[in-house]
Parts: C-alpha cells; sequence; structure tokens
C-alpha cells in the first residue's frame, strides 16, 4: 500500500531554464495520486522547510503552472546551504510534524546529499517515509544518468553563443576567448564545438577542466590557429587549472559548500586576454573575452525541447515511482537511442549520486587536450536539438 | 533617367543579428532593376573596395540568400578602419575604373562619413555616382531616424537577458550587476527596463551615459534597494562616466576612430561589485557581476521580428530610391504609429547623420538619472516585440 500523507518538494542550488519543468511535472502527477494528500512548495529549499516556509501547491491552474513550467530559475526560490546534522534533524522534525511522507528535493549532486541524510534518518527512525531526488543541473556532472536535465538547454545557449560570435569573428578577424561556466567538468564548454558547420568554423581552440591548463601551450595553441585561420576563437571553462590543480583564476570567493566563486566576474577572461596579448608582444592584435556568466544558465526562450520534455518527466517519474514502491531514490536518464533519440526514467540509489562527480569521458578529449572528438559530438547532438543554419558568402 | 552601371554594397563597423536582412533585401531590389548592371558585394568593406576585392552577388540562390538573412554578423565581412583622404580617392578610382555607379554602405554614423565623403568627392568630380547610407547600429544613436535596424533585436537580448535574470536574482537572492553594451547612449541599457512585468521585478536600477555616474550614489542607491526588496538587480551602460566625463573604467585600448575600448573584458562589472561589497563593509553580500559582451549583438534565433522587417525594407528602400532619384542620403525610418505599430522609409541628407550621433531624450530618463520612464517603455515596446511571460509562485 502506498505511503499516505503530504508532499513536499523545493528547489535547491543554481538555476536551469527548465527546472521548472520537474517541479510542474511534479506537482501534476502528484494531483493525480490520492495517497498524496496535500502538496506543499518549501520556499528556498532546505531553508523553507526548517522555517515551515510553505506555499500550497494544490491551488494553481494547469494554465499558471504551464506557463511557470517554461520559466527559468527555481520558482519556489532556492538555497546555498550545506545543512549540518542540526539542520537535518529541523528538516525531519517538520516533516513528522506536518505528517509530510514524501520529499521531492529538485537539485545537484551537492544537495542531493542533504536528501541522503534526510532519508538515512527517517530509516532509522522507522518512519515511514520516501524522499527522491529529481536530477537538475547545467554543469551536467552527475554520476548515473547519461546527462542531466538543465544541461540541454545551458548546452543550446552555448553553442548558439558561438554560432554567432563566430561570425562575428569572421567578419571583423581577431582572437576571442568566451569563459564558459564549469567549474570541475567540461560539459558546457564542450558543447561550444556545435557552433561549427564547416571547416575553418569556431570555436578553434576548447579548454575544459578535465585536461591541465598550460598559459604557454594555451598561447602557441592560438598563435597557430591565427597563422592558419587569421583568427582564433575560443572556449575556455571557468574551471581551468593549473599543473598544481589551482583555479586559472578566481575571485577568492568560497560558498558554502565550499566551492570558489568562478562565475559573475571577468577575472579569468581579462587574465588570459592579457596573455595572448603577451605572446604577440609588440604586435597590434585585437582580443577580447567574453565571460557568459549567469546568462547561460537561466535564458527564457532558448530551451532544448527534449530538454524541457526530460525535466518534466523526470519530475513525474519521481513522484509515480514514490506512489507506487516508496523506495528512496534518485531519477535518472537512460538513453535508447540517438538517432532517433528516446530515453526512459529510472530510479537509482542515492548513494550512487549524492555528492559525487562525474566528469567528460576520455573519449570526449582529443590528444591535445584542446578540443573535444566526434564521440562527443554524437553525444551531445541529439540533447541540444537541431540548431539553425548560419548563412555564408565566402 | 536611372544611372546605368555597377553596384557596390558593404558593410561595416560592428555586428547586429539583423544586418544580413539590409544586405540581402538590397541584393534582391537590385536584381530587380536591368539599369544595376552588376552588383559587388566588399569584402570587409572600404578595406575591400581598396583592394578590388569583390564577391558577385547576381548568383546565390535566394534560398541561400534567404539562410545568409537570418545570420548575425556582416556577411561579407565587416572593417574597423577610418578612412583618411587618400584612402577615400582610392574607393572612387576603383569605382570609376569598375563603372559603378551606385554604392550602398550598410553601417552606422563613424561610416556613413565614409559614404560622405566618397560621395562629395564624386559630386566635384562629376561623376554620375548615388552613394546610399544603409543604416545599422544596436547603439541605436543614429540622428535623424526614429530607431536604427539592429538596435530592437539586440534590445530583445538585453530584455530577455534581464528576465532571466531576474528570476535567478529572485530565487537566490543577492546583488547582482549586469553591464550592457552602449558607449555613448544608453538606448540598449534603457531596453532592459522591458524586463518588469510585475511590481519588484528588476532591474531595480538602471545608469545610463546620458547621467554622470556618482560611486557613493550608486552605492546608496543597491543599499535602499536591497533594503526594500531584499536583493538588486542592476543594469550598467558600459559608457558611464564621471563628473570629470572621464568613463568609470576601460582597459586604455583605442580602435581606430578614437573610440576606447569598452567591451570585451569584465573590468567595470568587477570593479562595480568591489565597490558594492566595499558599501557592506564587514557584512556578508552576494554580489555578482555579468559583462553581456558580444553575445548581446550577435545572438541567433533572437530577433525581433520588427527588427528584422525593417532591415530588409531600408536595404530595399535605398536601392529603389538610389535607381529612382539617383539621389545620395541615408536611409531612415518614421514612425507612423505606436498602436498598432507602423512605420515607413525615407531618405535624409547624408550631412544630418553621419558621424553626429544622439542619446536617449531627457524625458526617457527619471530625476534621479537610476531608471527609465513610462515614455521609455512606449518607445520601445513595440520595436522590441511580444515577450514570454515569466510565471511566478509568490
Amino acid at each position: 500500500m502506498a505511503l499516505q500523507g503530504n508532499m513536499v518538494i523545493g528547489q535547491s542550488g543554481g538555476p536551469t531554464a527548465v527546472i521548472n519543468q520537474s517541479l510542474v511535472g511534479a506537482v501534476l502527477a502528484a494531483r493525480k495520486h490520492a495517497d498524496i494528500t496535500g502538496i506543499l512548495g518549501a520556499k528556498h529549499g532546505i531553508a523553507g522547510i526548517m522555517n515551515e516556509d510553505f506555499i500550497d501547491l494544490t491551488t494553481q491552474s494547469e494554465e499558471e503552472l504551464e506557463i511557470l513550467a517554461t520559466t527559468p530559475a527555481a520558482g519556489l526560490g532556492s538555497v546555498r546551504l550545506k545543512p549540518g546534522k542540526a539542520e537535518c534533524e529541523r528538516v525531519f522534525e517538520v516533516f513528522k510534524k506536518n505528517d509530510v511522507r514524501y520529499f521531492f528535493y529538485v537539485c545537484g549532486n551537492d544537495s542531493a546529499e542533504t536528501a541522503h541524510i534526510i532519508a538515512e534518518m527517517a530509516k532509522e527512525a522507522d518512519y515511514d517515509f520516501c524522499t527522491i531526488h529529481i536530477p537538475k543541473t547545467i554543469d551536467n556532472d552527475l554520476k548515473v544518468t547519461d546527462h542531466c536535465p538543465g544541461y540541454a538547454s545551458a548546452a543550446r545557449f552555448v553553442a548558439l553563443a558561438f554560432m554567432g560570435d563566430d561570425r562575428d569573428n569572421a567578419a571583423l578577424a581577431g582572437i576571442k576567448i568566451n569563459i564558459v561556466m564549469g567549474r570541475d567538468a567540461g560539459f558546457l564548454t564542450a558543447a561550444s564545438a556545435l557552433a561549427r558547420q564547416c571547416d575553418g568554423d569556431g570555436p578553434h581552440l576548447i579548454y575544459v577542466p578535465e585536461r591541465t591548463f598550460d598559459v604557454a601551450q594555451f598561447q602557441a595553441d592560438v598563435k597557430a590557429t591565427v597563422a592558419k585561420y587569421g583568427r582564433c576563437l575560443v572556449a575556455v571553462s571557468e574551471g581551468i587549472s593549473n599543473a598544481d590543480g589551482e583555479p586559472v583564476m578566481t575571485t577568492g570567493e568560497r560558498d558554502s559548500h565550499g566551492n570558489l566563486q568562478l562565475s559573475g566576474s571577468g577575472a579569468l577572461g581579462d587574465f588570459l586576454s592579457g596573455k595572448v596579448k603577451e605572446a604577440y608582444a609588440g604586435e597590434s592584435v585585437r582580443v577580447r573575452a567574453d565571460t557568459f556568466g549567469y546568462l547561460q544558465r537561466s535564458f527564457p526562450t532558448i530551451i532544448s525541447p527534449i530538454d524541457a520534455q526530460e525535466a518534466r518527466m523526470v519530475g513525474e517519474h519521481g513522484v509515480n515511482h514514490a506512489v507506487a514502491t516508496g523506495e528512496p531514490g534518485s531519477v535518472a536518464i537512460r538513453r535508447l537511442s540517438s538517432q532517433p533519440y528516446a530515453s526512459e526514467c529510472f530510479v537509482t540509489p542515492l548513494s550512487t549520486v549524492a555528492r559525487e562527480a562525474t566528469e567528460l569521458k576520455d573519449e570526449y578529449i582529443n590528444a591535445e587536450g584542446n578540443d573535444v572528438t566526434q564521440d562527443w559530438i554524437d553525444y551531445v547532438s541529439p540533447l541540444v536539438g537541431e540548431l539553425p543554419k548560419m548563412g555564408k558568402l565566402f
């Protein structure tokens, strides 16, 4: 028999363009289950739960929810808080007090750990309760799943940005460096390769955090590209680090999970621009750097159709699985086929996803560590969806 | 009788998302006129003309041209070159040698000056010749015209970026500063106001180059906004300057027109972030800055429908006018109505547009100099087109 009682759903971490698809998918699925007696939205994730700051999610019309589904960034509000034992106990206490039997947390690997801890507490206390992690991250660095909802829309933004910027760079030749999000994994930066439609199209160089970044090699790579094409468009992950494993550039600020601030600053781009100018000492070169920053994770209308569909699907699947089995877990995506693209959901134990992160496979990065491979393109293309054709006169 | 001979068309300056609509509009119109015997595309504007580096634009299929029309950034290649007298004489010599009777230059006010000089040379030499300036600039700072093709698509990018970023800022409260293009005019930065759909939506503060930027006032404005809304989203034009008229921040580099480099660097955003942190000395605040950079002027698919249509129209009108009258000039747009939106083209003397620039009218900026007015919204809304509705739970 299914668990009977209230459910709480929350969102945590950085935004994605489709994080509300998962929320709406879960809410609409939950409304169909009589065993779920109340649907409580936690404002600002775990922070809202501790304060019993809930929104009743049974009252909105489907029309309102559908507008929310296409709106980027956490509709319930988000939070960046690594809860300690005391906070998790407080959450568990609120759940018991409010007869909460289901907890759905739409988040990445850091906050999945919170869900995991609370699930363990419930088990220990013999409280009938089901916690489900609903995956979201633009970083695509979750384990087990083929890819993560939120990633493909951000990847689409990156690919489109590079397509336009490559035309700009071709029209007014120079060296252009674009800094893309991705602290430890190069998935988003690697998606820039989708901008290429013809020989000579940029990005001409792609640097990901999975490979050590060597400034001298970077300078040499840029000069070689300019010698060949008369210009150079470069994709660089914000998370690149040197041979000592230290970030090449950071503001020094850390979040509550201990992560260094990399985005929301132009420091790395400006540093690399300077290094290119150094390499051309004395020569006049046009060097520019853009840091894509927060736009890439919450740009309205730049949404991969498959991403939107799958984000909805993981929300629905999480709820249906919880009601059907009562088993905690993390919803993951299995790719059934790339051509034509098809996928399905399954549930993996929370312990396989929480805290841990994954990165670009070796076979996705070229030998020189400055580009991606065809295997990568085959993996990522169907997720991002069809891209417009760029017209050219020469 | 119409002038008979070849035409040259070129593109100059920074890209827009619709600059190729104007090119294609002009080319397709020219193909219909028997008096235009050859259609030569100058590669990289004036630079290509001096080198007689032309592309025959009579051979492409309409289908190819339509794909080009939706591709951002100059399809013929662009140039940033302020030609001196010798260069203009060389251009004129090439025109005479190649029996060029029509010259169409798709560019902003700086390069319109080039077209003007060449038109004057032809007149002096009694050479039958017609120069037409076809306007394009994301800055919207051309005189005479109601607005400039290229602007509305960039404004649409800015509005959408702020809509998504406001949802991000609402979900994870903090202070967010976005640096928008606009050296001397705040048109693009002011378009950020279109992101607001409800009370409390950001941007909460908008700073344009038309008003002196005072750091202390900025700090006070941010603190007042945070006190009111618990967060603050700020739009800042890259071109803001202090009471001495000096840019608040620049890399020091200049282009051939003498303009200081403002974009392609995160310097201003990082500087302002630092100033906000200073204002909160001792308190923990989340401050981030993004510099929209080059993305806002060449992002594929983010195109205002009216902008695309008008960019096509100014190209067509320029050619039809030249053939019909032989009179040089600059194509401009007259707004006939805002609700429903309607416009028409007319031609204004080159001298009224060349070199000079315009800026935001006083009535578009609020008294405090940190926001726009309803008059501004009424002006800009129809140009940018319908924007998606953002869904909210609270």
